[in-house]
């Protein structure tokens, strides 16, 4: 997806995201007391970043929960398209499609994002999930986002 | 989608879907301490469940979070797949499509379920969920299941 | 979803979507020569449209195609969304999500639609298939349209 | 996803899967006469191939129409998994989610689909579709193929 036809350029970078995330969101959000996450990488079209394991991800059967598999994509997209068009907080989920692959084992969970489309009023995104050290994927989605009007691209 | 062709019967009722839950979740998976949910009601290819409000439900906007109303979805269409093939906990989601169509305010928030498909290794079903005493959708999603072939059904 | 909150009320009759079919598709693009469909209904709402059989929508192993079945379901959420805003063909699919639930024998396909949401920019609707005669659903699609910025609505 | 640890390799080539639609598929299925496409590509865990244009593909507006994307779509994936697992015809599709990107203009369109999962009853893969010459994708799409408890894999 990288051609040099989508020069998209990251505007905010890990740190500037995670400063992001931690003003706007109440503690307790996204999980308890502190970020259970790591932003990996934040470049032109793709975002990696990293869900910490705690038990409570966990559901019957031992492997991590699907609503946890979704909650960590949807915030890799958002935050991925924050990373291009600024801290515009209102930034809304239009739709998620998700096919989960593999039961992902108690760990840490990698979510790869990468745009297929930013415009002006909406943008596209697939993002790869992966158990950490494992590189065949545990679930794949595409997100769309709606983008506010007031945002400045 | 309640046609006489299509005679499913629960097998378990919404107590004991509760004691289900209750007993092989660890608490905090869903929420903190105490269920947030209740199940309103269960029948034949149907089932409705109230998420109760909680302000850490709230993204920025001041309005129910996407994976909030994902992992009601969820939690929603795996209760009413138990509730017709019984206490089979390994059944996970295979894929899961939302279309987020309003922004929820503050407050309940009600899913129901539909099965479209209840077979041997695929579950199908459709949900739709509304903020508590509005009737227009908040979000819609159809979700697919993968049945254990231990699974009595 | 027929809630008296959500009064949509159709501007085009099935006579008249059939006549903006055939005014503004080239014959052979829904099929050669003549249309192979027929619109039963069209509600607050709802509507209803019948592909008539024809041998050549069969693959392998003698069911349905995969694509005829999408592109009756892409034609009849077109055809719901233009009864509700009107005779606007640069309505455009932005997204179709699509469940195969069972295979459709040789024989006439009933796609049925419900709206909703109706929005300024996004119109969200959902179509259940069922063979002719078959009350269980051959397949479940969720539509989302792009609606031009000229719409009356 | 090429990982060293997914190592797909190709049973058939872009001739036998050529071979294989040819016999199976009545002359006019795909289209009239004569087979409008090409197989461009066949190796592990990918394929490409190209529809060739004809002026019955496009819609109002004059663009290419969504049902020959999904068309499309469709195709390439069930090539790509023939080419995995042999000329299995009933294999069929079970869901299918595409976002549509941008307009494709009258001309060639070329799908490229990547495997996501080859597993014992279901297949995972994404295509993308680009207009010929242009590196934007036009659609993107999940599919997932339901692979019958005959096939050798």
């Amino acid at each position: 997806m990288h051609d040099a036809a989508m020069d998209w350029i990251p505007r905010l970078d890990a740190r500037a995201l995670g400063d992001f995330m931690r003003d706007r969101f109440p503690p307790g959000h996204f999980t308890e007391g502190v970020d259970p996450w790591t932003i990996d990488h934040v470049g032109p079209g793709s975002l990696s970043m990293t869900l910490l394991y705690r038990p409570d991800f966990l559901r019957p059967g031992g492997t991590i929960s699907g609503p946890t598999i979704m909650m960590l994509v949807d915030t890799a997209m958002y935050l991925h398209i924050l990373s291009h068009i600024g801290p515009v907080e209102l930034a809304v989920t239009s739709s998620l499609h998700i096919d989960f692959l593999r039961r992902a084992p108690p760990g840490d969970v990698v979510a790869t994002t990468e745009l297929l489309k930013l415009g002006r009023l909406l943008a596209n995104g697939r993002v790869t999930v992966r158990a950490a050290g494992d590189p065949r994927p545990v679930a794949h989605a595409t997100v769309t986002y709606a983008l506010p009007a007031t945002a400045p691209t």
